[in-house]
């Protein structure tokens, strides 16, 4: 089997391309080739290297996303994206990668012929939602997107839908949660205090919390975003039938439940380097955001996620931090 | 006031220029000069000649967008499109009028600069929703189209929304009920029929009627489509609110009870040349469409439809036939 990712370079390209090597099979099918590409070289997974191009390239350049598809990959994982705060402040680039790389992506595999058609994965977001919420979002809630990231991710979603209902490809869609912890720097992205609360204090550093305790929030954990894309790859057109893009579960807690729970799991000591610094301009953009789900479809499809809170953050110290805390 | 009309020469935007020449205002404010574009030069309005420019032109093809936007017009209206049987038979077509021809209109606006910002009132479709439905589809429904026609009005009325939240213009996207009774001849539509046994026995012919006396639709006037049109112009960014694309009101009813209107509004006779020759195919393709609607946002703003089927058909009789019939 040949696997494409695109955005291959991203946090969950790169560790959704070391889950692939370790693996070497996706649903039973030995993985030959990986094919890597991203705006900027994505790094050469080790183990793998007999197998692997790599390349760093804009999908919504002229060619080439037809030649990404060129070597026909039967399954691709569509991740490449700017994000949520890029999108926003930058207009023009979050269109061109967004949404008109994605629909290159999608053309070129049209337009591949001789009966092409992959399995096409794409990375979707909650940020499809936007506010005023019902107390748990139904999976028919309507796509009213409050920012241009979102309705870029939900015009992705329509065309999938269609490319995939035309019979071009077979698609999914896969909105995910928040992303926590995210390992790494601290970032300037409204929601990094999800992450930093967690990451900066087990690192034995400092973290500021800008909101409220109880501001409500839905998340999984990278390892769990990892999985909800391989086992959208093993589902059948049938499964999945005419309603392809899906909200995924999470684990839904307020920040006081995920500083109790970082108490449970690391300590009060490690807990205690977390500090209060309200700041009311995150606060207002996090007041837009949705907070719960009621994801029945995908758990009915056999979607799985943490169970609790303090799960997330044991994946967080056995995959980033080698099972030891500061 | 200048207006500009995409789509002028289709059935709709004929009878919108031919209101506003007649009103010769749009909410209170004099219209001083009409700009009408469609893929075929649409008719000059009499007794409007001196402010009328008319052209034809493709949206999507490089230039024409901005040079429909060249003249800052105050209130623009998007018809254009492409119908649902041709989207879905050209893949290429549709999405290059539907799709490419709508964000080239918007893009236009936004790079036209110098603090331009027209309103922009676009016809959507209740195609932007796909089966299966609950009994009544809610304001806050998820956009699963089934057409490829319905995706392209889901991902404008996206971008619509977009380009809304940013400022860049003032926009409302209307999703329209099936027009009836649609004049000029019969269409090869799967929707024609709803039309078809009102019209052509209303003129002395005989009418088919493919699908059981059961089925159940939703319906509104061209009268009355103009008039939401014209409505959705005169409301403010504050009465609107972030989900500016709004299912319009209409009259639910079946197919049954349409003959039941037909008869007394126009006589057994007439009604007696409607002729039940049932068509597999049609019947399957109505079965996928949404019938019944809450559009409880649209009503609280204002927007108003016939009371009942007999009024459609008066309407019709009004408009198209001078108030005879055959």
């Amino acid at each position: 089997m040949h696997i494409l990712i695109t955005g291959a370079a991203g946090m969950i390209g790169r560790k959704l391309t070391e889950r692939l090597v370790i693996d070497r099979a996706i649903g039973g099918q030995p993985i030959e080739k990986l094919t890597l590409i991203d705006i900027v070289a994505p790094t050469r997974p080790v183990g793998f290297s007999d197998h692997v191009k790599t390349r760093a390239a804009d999908l919504a350049a002229p060619g080439v996303a037809e030649k990404a598809v060129s070597e026909r990959p039967d399954l691709i994982f569509h991740l490449a994206g700017v994000v949520s705060g890029e999108a926003e402040t930058d207009f023009e680039k979050g269109y061109h990668v967004n949404l008109d790389g994605t629909r290159a992506l999608l053309e070129a595999v049209r337009l591949a012929g001789g009966g092409y058609k992959p399995k096409l994965i794409f990375t979707s977001s909650i940020a499809v939602f936007g506010a005023p919420f019902p107390d748990a979002i139904p999976d028919d809630f309507h796509l009213t997107p409050l920012t241009s990231y979102g309705t870029q991710k939900a015009i992705s979603e329509l065309l999938l839908a269609d490319y995939n209902r035309r019979g071009f490809l077979d698609g999914a869609g896969i909105r995910l949660p928040s992303i926590v912890v995210r390992p790494g720097k601290p970032n300037k992205a409204a929601s990094g205090f999800f992450s930093g609360i967690i990451r900066e204090p087990l690192a034995g550093q400092e973290a500021l919390l800008p909101v409220a305790d109880s501001v409500l929030h839905w998340h999984a954990s990278p390892r769990a975003a990892v999985g909800f894309l391989i086992h959208a790859a093993g589902l059948t057109r049938e499964q999945l039938g005419d309603r392809i893009n899906l909200t995924m579960p999470g684990v839904c807690c307020t920040v006081g439940e995920q500083i109790a729970a970082l108490k449970r799991v690391a300590g009060d000591k490690v807990a205690a380097r977390i500090r209060r610094a309200p700041d009311p301009l995150v606060e207002r953009i996090v007041a837009g955001w949705p907070s719960r789900f009621d994801a029945r479809r995908a758990l009915a499809l056999g979607f799985t996620v943490e169970g609790s809170f303090d799960e997330i953050i044991r994946a967080h110290i056995e995959d980033e931090l080698g099972g030891k805390i500061a």
